[in-house]
């Protein structure tokens, strides 16, 4: 019989490498024998095995004529490890359950197809949309689009992220500004613009996470600093890790470390991070300019809003300088969740199209 | 054994007289003899009943012996009534369980003590936050103090209320309008400025309810405008009910049913609503301008925030007109209620003290 219950627990165990497998995805893989899991594994890193490698391990010779559950269709290529599908059929289990199929439309039911000619039953589809949350920017990116945006805002209830002065150290408080750091350590990379470099100097690097993981394992993301005016100073914490930090725009050569691009529109960027350096999740943390940038230009997937419990003040700075005049112009959004942290409210919500 | 499950009943009775029973507070009482519920009573509207008389009436011979719970102690004065305290005497309950003692100091404790002295326990402060939210306007003045003021807003995620050319219909969904109309059900008065008035022309009664309270039987909160240069419009929906609309300001009469008050600081307008019309909650529903003034002047006791999960954009209009130019000038709240109401978001926060 087949039960969510063991998809959920293969999505907890795609968790656990949620911070250190980039660029490849989050997988996780259950064998269930008579009702009792006798395999259990994730893909923990790039270069380590698989899934469903470590739960055919684990579970040796009882993964014959057993379920395998599966957050993503086993792959069907061989690259730095065998096929899993293959290694399925191999270990004689006798019906796979995968979340969804592989997101690639090229690729997608090759391992189904490996399977099923192998005469193992398949089942597609138990939890697709939460073990699909896993791996927003790869299936993004794996089904030909471009990476996934995530937009990070910090603000009062009022809609204020700073003074007029530019004053804006401390609105929300110590557990929202660590529950950004998990946005930083499934990204593959962090867009900030160098206004903000210049006013608040982030280090915009992972440097603690709730829960057990360790930092030594996260998969840094690398630093992106728009810069157009060669503002970019000679002392800054994003120095501290140069081989992590990209500048983008026309400035001189900062640290040998440190790689330049040239100055581009932010949708050639976003496919640039993707073809160069395998980037699927980009999460941007800027100011009111840049980020109502992305927004006009309609490449932001999610936004993510810290609201403090304060008031600014009507001179306080916006939070994303885009100027409307009417009301059928206003960027609507969809909840996606609602949360408490701390004393403050985080807001999850996708754009809405026009 | 006393139970806090039976003044939660208590309180839920105490609930039904939530929008009728102004300037009187909302009362809950259950009678218990032997574990089981033998008499209910709330106190529906003024001149009425108090909730002791139902239940006792209610529970007839059963009440002696019996433990009655009481949302507040009961009274011990000749009002409309006889006092209370003298009737759970007469019908022989054993115990009396208040959740709170009368707000008013020098009343406080005499309940009490008419009980204590006819030989009958008592046990004061069982699920007293609760039983105290019911009747917070009541109890801030029976203590001494100023009308309860609510202030509600209503504002996109980015803090605006309205946009450049004042257009705001409508920010918040249809869930979030007809939520206000509980606040304003139970609020003795709402108050509003003529700029809001000239905009929006907005009814500000209560024309509709969730759950099955009936329009008939609420008390409508009287409607206050403030409007200091008399350019109050000789059509507006405000009219439609002339007697429960009082403008406050130097303006010409504008029908006979109309009361006039002269301009006075909000503080003093607060201190006589309280004083000629017993009104003790207040509900703020102004734009930027009046709402920030109540701010400044330290007049508020809750927030009520309604957002949208949309964006205005920076010049749309600010929540708030304060003018702050320093972190620590901010307005800091404290979070008490954090709910989603239809696609809007609700937060009830409460001022904390510079």
């Amino acid at each position: 019989m087949i039960s969510p219950l063991y998809m959920q627990r293969a999505i907890e165990l795609a968790k656990q490498g949620q911070y250190s497998t980039r660029p490849n995805p989050n997988v996780g893989c259950v064998i269930v024998k008579d009702n009792q899991i006798v395999g259990e594994g994730f893909h923990p890193q790039a270069g380590q095995p698989h899934a469903e490698v470590f739960a055919l391990r684990q579970a040796g010779e009882q993964a014959r004529g057993a379920i395998a559950y599966v957050t993503l269709e086993p792959c069907a290529h061989f690259g730095r490890t065998p096929p899993c599908a293959n290694a399925l059929v191999e270990a004689g289990v006798s019906h796979v359950v995968m979340a969804s199929l592989d997101p690639n439309p090229l690729v997608a039911g090759k391992g189904q197809a490996i399977l099923e000619a192998a005469g193992i039953g398949t089942t597609v589809g138990v939890l697709e949309a939460e073990a699909r949350a896993l791996n927003k920017g790869f299936l993004q990116v794996m089904a030909g689009g471009r990476p996934y945006v995530r937009l990070k805002m910090a603000a009062s209830l009022d809609g204020r992220t700073a003074m007029a002065s530019g004053e804006s150290k401390w609105i929300t408080g110590e557990a929202a500004r660590l529950d950004v750091q998990h946005w930083r350590a499934i990204s593959g990379a962090v867009i900030t613009g160098i206004n903000t470099v210049l006013a608040d100097d982030p280090g915009l690097n992972v440097r603690q996470l709730s829960g057990d993981f360790s930092i030594e394992n996260v998969v840094q993301p690398l630093r992106v600093v728009l810069d157009r005016q060669g503002r970019f100073p000679q002392q800054t914490q994003l120095l501290n890790h140069p081989e992590k930090l990209l500048l983008v725009g026309t400035q001189p050569t900062v640290a040998p470390a440190v790689e330049h691009w040239p100055n581009m529109a932010l949708a050639q960027l976003l496919n640039e991070l993707k073809q160069q350096k395998q980037i699927y999740d980009v999460l941007v943390e800027a100011g009111p300019t840049l980020a109502g940038e992305f927004l006009r230009q309609g490449l932001v997937d999610e936004l993510i809003v810290y609201l403090a419990p304060t008031l600014l003040g009507c001179d306080a700075r916006a939070m994303f300088n885009v100027s409307l005049s009417q009301m059928r112009e206003q960027y609507r959004l969809q909840l996606q969740e609602l949360t408490q942290v701390g004393q403050d409210v985080r807001l999850i919500l996708t754009p809405v199209a026009p």
